[in-house]
């Protein structure tokens, strides 16, 4: 197959770039493929093969234990539960969380067939269940989507955390700050308004 | 520098691809790097080691001379002139020109110090004043963009190709098929009206 055809195929399959901006950015790299091109090239193939799953908490990082789990200036006994890594990249770039992190790797769906199994719950567990006695966990924050399998799937494992010696709790749901009331859909409003304090 | 945002940075740089979809890309890439980020930067590695510009017509491609230039069922007299490769590939797709391309590598711009020497002028007029006669070219198409820079770089390789023995035309302006008229800019309009048939 033809190289830069090729290129343009691979490209297109990232998610933000359609066949027409692979095209474009093909072309841009081509022009001056020591700019871009081949350092790209090489930071692809470094991330490849030096990011891991961290062992404890699930976050892709270049070591294992990641810098999350690794630095004792976190608090190893505040776990935060999150989707995905891209939930867990959001809250460290707002400086929201001084705790660690567990990623689930999804949220419990029927529609799609994801179990308890699929996801990284008996991890979550036997961090739980060695409790703050052990240097373990003291409280684990359910920070999963405000989705219906978002809510289900924290459902399903305060249940399951219910026997753990950790206090469970979940993000507040509201109004977003900066958010105009106009803008934003009946289901927030509702919470919003129920969760009133 | 940590690895994942090394990549994360130079994908920013792509065109297309902000920060955020950058960071997108990187995880979905990292989640199974198998899958598309060890062949992407495979693919960019090969691209940028095989693709190089077309001697005669300044074209992007694997060989040299183009898989255009070289193949004898493209009208090699009838010559296309355009701002870029990506302007070509727009023709290509189109399979609106039987012929060969001449790349030009952008237009004369007083504000951004173009001048002719900084584009492939030089090799456009030596191929134009081989003439038919020399096996050469015979119709020399100015395809270049509707704009002031693209209209006053036509002009310009009009009169530097008065004294070669070839034909000088430009693409038709007009309404696109398919738009329509409210949707349309003044200048088009004008130009519509002017140039009717």
């Amino acid at each position: 197959m033809d190289p830069v055809e090729h290129l343009i195929a691979l490209l297109s399959r990232l998610p933000g770039l359609g066949r027409r901006s692979a095209r474009r950015a093909a072309l841009r790299m081509l022009a001056d493929p020591r700019a871009l091109m081949l350092p790209l090239s090489d930071a692809l193939r470094a991330a490849a093969e030096a990011v891991t799953p961290c062992g404890i908490c699930g976050n892709l990082d270049a070591t294992d234990p990641c810098r999350i789990c690794a630095n004792p200036e976190r608090d190893q006994g505040l776990v935060c539960v999150v989707e995905g890594v891209a939930d867990l990249w959001a809250l460290e770039r707002a400086h929201a969380h001084a705790g660690v992190y567990h990623v689930l790797g999804g949220t419990l769906s029927a529609l799609s067939g994801t179990g308890p199994e699929e996801l990284r719950v008996a991890p979550l567990l036997r961090r739980a269940e060695e409790g703050p006695e052990g240097g373990g966990v003291r409280e684990v924050i359910l920070a999963l989507p405000a989705t219906v399998e978002g809510a289900s799937t924290a459902h399903y494992l305060q249940d399951r955390l219910a026997g753990a010696p950790v206090t469970v709790t979940r993000l507040a749901q509201g109004v977003p700050i900066g958010g105009s009331l106009d803008a934003l859909d009946d289901g927030t409003l509702a919470a919003a308004l129920r969760a009133r304090r």
